[in-house]
């Protein structure tokens, strides 16, 4: 019985994130789903990119949250079109949600939208927003085994940003056993260390975002 | 009809967590549930208090995680019996594996058990595990704005523990703003600011665990 309603609930998903990717598609716009826990750096990262693809790419944020709207502020005042979306206590973001939302968007003027997962690690991965990019965002803060214990998502995803590397030399982060345990669930997807407060090597994430 | 499913989810959950905390109330054992997001540093801070409790408190730990044993390993190296609970994709612990697993624990010869919750700032604030205490643990890295955008867990807390005092010089992260969001949700509960890695303020959240 449970499992019969869990298909119902992602069959339904499903659907309606196939929608938002024929919408998308229609007005050819890239979307990309940035999943990671709370605090990996999700907006911070975001902060550093948008300024880079400006004049490049014409880019908006969907801002999930469960509660306030601290990010879409932030996003907003860097001059890009942001929309918070709140989940009101839900752990991840659904299609349905980003399906409404992202009409309210003047489509016909975008070529990228970032959709900010709500801070999570685990529930987000499961669900696909209609996105054509998913990149899983893990801090050096967070410790180096996560991929191994959290792989879902790591297998899923398109490409995994490592933020706070400007916090390597206070931590206990081995990247290159990071990236092996990236490496046993996902073979293909690049992996950009990076750190968005300091701006060190974003050149390379940048770049893949522009041939997205 | 999904709400009728999720309160019956949460009945069921709620029944076995009943039956588990009467069961640790017999053996006259407390439990503690930490909570936060997963590289929070919820273990560390396990590894650095369980030393501190050895020949007051005799304690045993239930590892919750996706997958991997690796935490269990690291509590069972400091000679405290540790227990893996696998959820196999689970976003949080809910109460019957809680349940199942501490009747395999030696109650007797127990005073207080840890149960580690899946890395998840989020969902394992909705599952009542039938513990004593609840305590919230966010680390410095993550943004002193968590609780205000992550609510639930840190107004249900009776304790949170600030970890990694020591990035603080690394790291955009106002304690006494934390504090007032915090405390914006919940009036009580201690909240305890400390560093792990270097042992660093521990004895105040050592002393209420041991008053727990």
């Amino acid at each position: 019985m449970n499992v019969e309603v869990m298909r119902n609930v992602f069959a339904r998903n499903d659907a309606l994130a196939a929608d938002t990717r024929a919408l998308l598609t229609q007005y050819g716009i890239v979307s990309v789903n940035l999943i990671g826990g709370a605090g990996a750096g999700k907006t911070t990262l975001l902060e550093a990119t948008l300024p880079k693809l400006a004049g490049r790419k014409r880019t908006a944020v969907l801002e999930g949250d469960i509660a306030t709207t601290h990010d879409a502020e932030r996003i907003a005042a860097l001059g890009v079109p942001a929309m918070q979306l709140l989940t009101d206590g839900g752990c991840h973001l659904g299609a349905a949600l980003v399906y409404n939302s992202i009409q309210k968007l003047p489509l016909a003027e975008l070529d990228l939208v970032f959709i900010e997962n709500v801070g999570n690690l685990v529930c987000p991965a499961n669900f696909d927003l209609g996105e054509q990019r998913t990149v899983a965002v893990l801090s050096t803060a967070e410790g180096d085994d996560k991929p191994a214990k959290y792989p879902l998502l790591f297998k899923r995803a398109n490409a995994v940003v490592l933020t706070k590397l400007d916090l390597l030399p206070h931590v206990s982060f081995d990247v290159e056993q990071c990236i092996r345990y990236i490496r046993q669930l996902n073979e293909a997807a690049p992996i950009f260390a990076l750190s968005a407060k300091t701006g060190d090597s974003l050149d390379d994430w940048v770049t893949w975002l522009l041939s997205a």
